[in-house]
């Protein structure tokens, strides 16, 4: 298993919808949340990213929905990178309230530079941050 | 080709992030505008499914994004009917700017009851007006 | 001072917009985070007054934006209970990244029934509930 | 009356909630579209605003919901320059459904530049299109 982390969110009103359930796109959103606490909890937070002049472009995005969740329902986001090169990054999550899996899905990355162009971040000073943690990913797996 | 739908929109500024471009899960939501527009065209807008009781509930979604949209873009969503049987139908997605592919996506829904379980439509009175579609939609694969 | 609670919350990717800020409308989106939190703190968590058939609905809303927020800012969101009578609830919200005060706003709202209609709570049993917490917040005042 | 321009646009499903009626943080949305197409069609997109390093920040918003509105309405947004100087620019909003208003609003909005500073648009070359906008706009008053 590659690097992970978990983080918590209860479900906002504004997230429902007229079927009583939280509205599906929602769930990306919620995907985000997950990636940006692994980032942090790896010492590199995303705005460490932006402030290289560095994005990380959603290239895809799938989410398979296996039960509803409600309002106020307390959710454990649990998000793991699948997969790392210096120019891409592949993440997995899986939304649980208790032990209960109620969504799981997965997002594809390209590290980008000002220009929106796919680049490498091995030509980022950040690279000596990132390195180590995608050898360890890859040791991992 | 099955039974399909286009629809035009235009890029709210709330929908960007500050990557400057559109953040990705609002693209599930244009989908959602492909899909109503396309069940409205056949007399068949998504209301009157909930009138009779009748949900469609999203079981997976996914979208690739092949290049950037922008604030106060006009896009064109195309939106297809790709499998349709009385208890699952699966929706492909194009969004375009000009002749420009920005992104494609799926999304599979399940019909549900009151109760938010699985169920066949043909059980409904609306599938008077469904069975045809669906007829023409089996013809045209 | 009357009832009031205090919630953190994370600024999100999606929340920001291509001004490289916060949009605007998110805010009210953390004002009802706000005050499901100190619904809950008063142990009449938002989930029981629907079980009853009741809703808040949203009459006024108003916001002052006194300092932009930014992606991935740790805020605290203050929540207090302005008025309140059987019918109608008066919330104010202030929003500080530690001591800085970053926006104030308040809502109003209705108590309405099934029917969408303004109704009194006292006709309801979660008024045995609502009862001593109207009084102390009139006490308080 | 000051300057104004009318939009429509159709309730989407992901801005219902689980009442069954509009979430509010959306209608701040649709003032924002009500707003785009002003500017575009005084023939100053907001894009042009941008590309001169210049934002039009709100400081200020509000809105008071007189009817719900529902998935699938189709609204009109009425939008108005209220009050307009070189440096603030006050909106108003009216929501309605065919005759019926649904809600009404206000935004105030600050020139800023690139620094997120309050600053004179005269110091601009968009202040060539903008000064008679304004002058129209004073003389109508």
């Amino acid at each position: 298993m590659g690097l992970f982390s978990t983080t918590n969110l209860r479900v906002r009103y504004a997230e429902t919808d007229q079927m009583g359930i939280v509205y599906h796109s929602n769930y990306l959103i919620w995907f985000e949340v997950g990636r940006s606490e692994l980032f942090r909890e790896l010492d590199l937070p995303y705005t460490k990213f932006e402030e290289q002049g560095l994005g990380l472009a959603v290239v895809e995005a799938s989410c398979r929905y296996r039960k509803p969740t409600h309002y106020d329902d307390n959710l454990t986001i649990f998000t793991e990178i699948e997969e790392m090169t210096s120019r891409k990054v592949t993440f997995s999550y899986r939304v649980f309230r208790e032990e209960i899996l109620l969504a799981e899905g997965k997002t594809i990355h390209v590290f980008i530079n000002k220009e929106g162009r796919s680049t490498d971040v091995r030509n980022y000073s950040i690279w000596q941050q990132l390195q180590p943690v995608l050898e360890k990913q890859q040791a991992e797996i």
